[in-house]
């Protein structure tokens, strides 16, 4: 499936079987807070384009894997809350790329936001509020 | 596959090849503007709880086929702004439902909310800004 | 100032000096989790409307009248986070209600939404999450 | 009042009778897309630190000084969602800086965001879609 080959300096995103792995996975920049994805048609929705719901899976993935790298958590924090503003149209066979900033990392909370660019045209922005977990972390099967 | 079987009273919710198809369709309630959908391992974060993408995209579909069953539209209105408040675990097996409120159909904007539940408990709220749809409709493939 | 008088049910929310005293004081209904307020000049932008800003300090001040007085807490909780929907318009004279709904009280975070109308029309709706105070509190100046 | 004076490089922000003016006014930076404000008593909540509402006020009142200015518009765009993430207190005789982004100004919404900033310090992160307002704008009284 040479559609979903990333682009030079991101590598598999390494995820268990789940929701990411059956929607065809993610790559993370090897040195920066960038995580990127290859739209396919199974991520359209009728409009033929980039169904909203997969955006959002990304923004939120985005976040999870930037904080834990960043951190060096054992898994990606809770999300609290999710906030996306959908700002333009991701088509199949685009490479689009998230661009995460973590704004503050607190006692309780962090805070980050994202923008999901395809080349430099801006798509999507987020922002979110997380939780570092602190429960157990299933065993992988 | 018994374990996505609907509860009575709701039916599949046509859709055309694309994200919601392939991760298993969810179903309308057939007088309610309730959606339902049940947890598979597909669905699943690496903490084996739902992954908030997949209830982001089930919150957002939410929205939008019963917009477009209550209004009569063609398609579902395009997302300007979704928020996701998440408030609770939602586990392989579970039954979830999503029930949709419309606060204003405006002349620009539609505001809606929506509260996703387990039996009694409630799992999510989300809220979000539409916009009618008024470009081309791709012909189905 | 027979104009920022309450209507029946109401009685002023008792407040220290600072913003909300300086902005007219608001009312709390007496029994439901309600806070009323009459709409001044001082209220307005200058689009003669109410601004903005004193609408969502409105909804945020709600949120914590009601949260103190239902969970008996001694401050209203921090706010983490505040979403506003503006859905109308706001006129000097209005007597607007605000309706609080406590969605979740958590062990971490409080998830709860408000309507603000006037009369039986919705001009906003917001939601939030908070975390209770376990700071200091200041005693009266 | 020296303790309201701006900080150099930055003029009195014009208002009109109304919320703005009557909470002490704002201050808008003569190049820059920012907007400062010095925080005064009455600004305050019961923690003595500056109500979530005023700041609110604050990051709402930045978004339409900056679009007006540099998009020329006879009036400041209104406000159709704005989404506040409170990171960190403010006090009495801080000097604020609102430093606003706009990402995206399109046909129908425009989408913008900001950080409210004391010193270095990150004490707010809020973002907003609006559109250009087309109704009648009312005479200065």
């Amino acid at each position: 499936m040479s559609d979903i080959s990333p682009v030079e300096g991101f590598e598999a995103y390494p995820t268990r079987p789940g929701f990411i792995r059956h929607n065809g996975g993610f790559f993370l920049h090897c040195e920066r807070p960038v995580i990127g994805a290859r739209i396919t048609e199974e991520h359209l929705n009728p409009l033929r384009i980039a169904h909203g719901g997969f955006l959002a899976t990304l923004a939120d993935t985005s976040f999870g894997a930037v904080l834990r790298r960043q951190y060096d958590l054992p898994v990606a924090p809770v999300t609290v809350n999710l906030n996306i503003d959908y700002l333009g149209a991701v088509r199949e066979g685009d490479w689009v790329e998230v661009y995460v900033t973590v704004h503050k990392f607190g006692r309780t909370v962090i805070n980050a936001s994202c923008e999901l660019k395809v080349g430099d045209r801006l798509a999507l922005r987020a922002h979110g509020n997380f939780m570092v977990w602190t429960g157990e972390i299933p065993a992988v099967k």
